[in-house]
Parts: C-alpha cells; structure tokens; sequence
C-alpha cells in the first residue's frame, strides 16, 4: 500500500485533517470527476476512486470510448461506484445543428448505459462570427427541445450547466442559474435539471435563490474553487476547494436545503493539479471535502474520543 | 499637421471608414476615457480629444492631480471639453473603511470642481481572507449610504459600476447591472446612477431589461469589446470596438430608447493599444464609433455625395 503523504496539492501546505479513510460517512456523497485526475484513464480513475472510498465518478466521453463502453459498465459494476455525471454533451450553435444533434444523441446512448445520474449540457458559445446573444440563445433552447424527447425515452436526465460569464463568447451563451432555469422549466424536471457548479455561479448576487428556485432540477453540484490570477489559459484555472474565493459550503448547504441527495463532485481543471500525483490529488479532494464542503459529523456518542 | 494613417490599431486592419474630422455630427456623443491612451497626460488627452473633434473626455485621479486639479479645469474650459467621467471612487470594502470613505469624500469634491457628469465606482472585491459576499456586499451598501448625501451636496453623481463576475473577487463585488439598480434605488436617481460598461454587461441574459430599468439612473455609458484570448492580466484584456464579441450597438440602442443623451465614452485597458501611437487610437475610437456605435446618419439631402 503506497503511504500517501499528508500534503496538500497543489498548495503543498500540510494537511488539516486526516485523510477519511473508505467507509467513512462523510465520503457517501464524493464524487471525483475524472478531469482532476486526467492522467488517468477510466479503469485507473475507477479503481482509484473505489481505494479512496469514493462511491462516485464522474466521467467523460473520450477516455470512455477509449477504454470501452460495455468494458467501462463492468469496472464501474465491479468496483460498486456510481455515475454521478457523464461529460458532455451540448455545443448547440454549432455550425452544422444536424451533426451536434446527432452527437447529443450518441451522448445521450451513452449515459443511459452508464446509468449516469445525468449528461451534462455545456451548450456552446457565439457561432462564428456571430455578436447575437439573443439569436444563440434561442438555437439553443431549440437543440434542447429537439433532444429532451430522445433523453426521456433513454431515460437520462439533460443537466443544463451554466459557464461562468468568462466563457459567454466561446463556450456557454448560458451564463447564471437563473438562465439555465428559464430554459429548463419548460420541461419536465426529470428530463431537463440543471448543474449548480461553484467555479460557474459563486459570484452571482441571485445565486442563492436560483438555488431555491432550481430545487427538484438540480441533476448535479460540482465543487471547485474560484482562484486568482487567471491563467493564460482560463479553462485551466480552477482550484481545489478551499484555496480561493468562493463559498463551496455555503453553496453545498444551500443545495442540499433544496432536497438534494446526491453527489457532490469535484471537478478541477488546473495543469498543477494534473501534473501532480493522482493519488495525492485524490487524497487532497477527500481532505478538503470533510474541512470545506460539508459540515462536521455530530460526534458519535458511543465513542469516548474527544471526552 | 501629421497625417494619421488609415489603419485601425492594435489590428493593423485597413480602416473600413474614413476618419470622422471635427464638427462631424456622428462625433457629438464620443468621449475618450484617458486610461485608453494611458501615455499621454491630462493637457495631452485634453488636446488630442479636441483636435479630433471629441467633445468630452474621461479623467482619472492620478493624473488630474499630477497636472493639478486647477490647470486641468483650465485647459479642459479652453478647450470646451466636457469631463464625461471622473475615475474613481469605490473599493469600499477595504480594511480601513474610514480612510476609504476620506478619500471617496476627496474624489467627490475633485468631480465637482471637474463638472464630471458623474464619479465611476468601482466599489471592491471580497474583503482579505473573507469568502462572504454577502457582508462585502452590506458594506458597500453602507459606503454608499455613508457618502450619497455628501455627493449630493457637492452636486456630483455617483456611478455604481457593475464589473465583469471575473472581477468579483479582486476588485468589485457588484456584477449586474441588476444588483447595481437594487443599491442604487435606495437613493435618489441624481446622487446614485449607474454604469453601462458594454464589456462588463454584454453576456447579461438580463441586460436589455436592465437597461431599460435603470432608465434615468444611468450615469455613464462605456464602450470597449470583449476579446479572445484573455491576456495574463485580466484587467488588460479589453478590446477595441468591433474586434470582438459585444454588441455595442445594440447595447448603445438600449441605452438610447431610455432617454440617455450622455456621452458614450470608449475606455479600454489594453496592453497593445498602450503601445499604439496614441493619435492613431484616438482616430480608430473616432471611426470603430461610427462603424460600430452610432446609426448610420440619414443621407444629408443637400450633399450630391452618394446619388
């Protein structure tokens, strides 16, 4: 068994708290989405999750398709771990609407083999050339309907995921939860949810009664935390939870009052992260997990520790 | 007399208009924020705004006292320049609130002395170590509250400024336009008005009925473009009209059926146009404002131009 030191990535600060061990119930609801751990493919993500305790990944399509879909369904079988999203779908105003809607399809074929809680929608920025937010937005809600039908009947639930603002021209015309909402009410809450990811929503003065608005259609919580500066490259500046600016637990309580049960998954692209270990990367999340996210387990009261 | 050269800056593109010269009416409106060709002092800005027909200019802080408050009031008589803007007041979630509201107070009376048809607030980011929105935001209200009757004795406005959500951290906790008109309804609309920068609000799903709600509060209107890449330094990222994504005309429109006859004030924070000759800014502001800002003027039916 590899000694995982008590270091936190990337900070390289000294762990607050001891790493929670598998089985431990602040675990139940942590999931890691494999983009963290990117140096990893599916079999290695899964195994590394089910050794950490972890009851959840979340995965994406590439590194699916390269390990297999029917292979990625046993490991997930055999290792116990549910799927608490699968990465992505959407790209709605793209050029070619009748290619993007095909490849949603296929998205959506293969989250109903995964029995992934939901696809995720990153629905896609101006088209070329294009300054019209409005007309972007209505091609997009129009993908959406076109697909809604399909999910339904496959059984898999469309998480709209508002971007954060930083991303409205290249990659998400759907900046607030309040957006993604007014699109998705008009489905059913089991078809279409939303996904309240904290880098995304964290700045946004509404946010916490979206939330409340969202209730039965949040699909998914990622965790990560907004850091500065920026990189070059700004998809890669996101945090672990706990370095930066934004109130992940907050958040995290804020939608569990909603109701909500299920994962909580971090999600954290940042070149430090990948280039560090993916087990101490994978032990840092849990770390931080029981420090930031969620709230300290009542003492247990047939334990004499801490008397 | 030096010749500008017809090519727009930073993009070296031929110019798709020719440069509007002095008493063109299209130019009635066009204001030039001094940041944006930051080499120049005040008597320089307030020269080059003039001999290129621009009727107003907007100051910041620094260089009016550099110059001296008094010569600057001189120089802009003489030169029959309006002071479109005075930059800034805010970051009133500073440590030391007293020392912050001292030097608002400061700011204020530099506006009035100025005739600056309002004083900008950026109004600052989370305070140090602090992951609570929530209270910066109170405490912004409360500076505002601390200040808005001494603006009003003065006879100056306030400007709330709505940043981009990528500067909520650092540098202002106010994001919408939205959350700027719910502080700024607490006070009257010519104390406390608001700011329409087109690169901070474009990607607003909201922003259209924003603007329309704010009406008579807005105070200021800005314009600058939202570019791909962001540089390293995100406060730089800014972009010349029409290089990017925004919908400045349709913003100006906006702004324009609510009544707003102010000026339309081009401030962009730019590395590459910096280093620009800064007359060949000043005329590619002049011309991207009539390609890209203003309608087109109806034909004059006296000119042969054009039959």
């Amino acid at each position: 068994m590899t000694a995982v030191p008590e270091v936190d990535v990337p900070s390289q600060a000294p762990a607050a708290v001891p790493t929670p061990t598998p089985g431990d119930p602040r675990l139940a609801r942590l999931a890691l989405n494999q983009a963290t751990v990117n140096r990893w493919s599916v079999p290695e993500v899964i195994d590394g999750c089910a050794r950490a305790g972890l009851p959840a990944v979340g995965l994406w399509r590439d590194p699916v398709v390269q390990t297999g879909l029917s292979k990625t369904v046993r490991l997930l079988r055999s290792a116990g771990l549910r799927v608490s999203s699968h990465c992505r779908g959407g790209f709605l105003t793209a050029p070619d609407q009748p290619a993007a809607l095909d490849d949603n399809r296929r998205a959506i074929d293969e989250a109903a083999e995964l029995g992934a809680a939901c696809l995720v929608m990153v629905v896609g920025g101006l088209p070329q050339g294009s300054r019209d937010l409005v007309e972007a937005r209505e091609r997009v809600a129009a993908g959406v309907a076109e697909l809604a039908p399909y999910a339904a009947q496959r059984g898999v639930r469309l998480a709209l995921e508002p971007l954060h603002p930083m991303f409205c021209a290249d990659r998400a015309v759907l900046s607030t939860l309040g957006q993604a909402l007014d699109l998705a009410e008009g489905f059913s809450a089991e078809t279409v949810g939303v996904v309240v990811d904290t880098y995304h929503v964290w700045w946004d003065p509404t946010v916490l009664d979206q939330i409340d608005r969202a209730g039965a259609r949040i699909a998914s919580f990622q965790a990560c935390d907004w850091i500065l500066p920026l990189p070059a490259d700004t998809l890669l500046g996101r945090g672990m939870v706990g370095d930066g600016y934004a109130d992940v637990a907050g958040l995290r309580r804020a939608v569990d009052t909603t109701g909500y049960t299920g994962d909580i998954e971090v999600e954290i692209f940042n070149a430090e992260i990948w280039s560090a270990d993916p087990e101490e990367v994978i032990a840092t999340v849990a770390r931080r997990h029981v420090q930031h996210v969620v709230d300290p387990t009542p003492p247990d009261p047939s334990s004499t520790r801490g008397k």
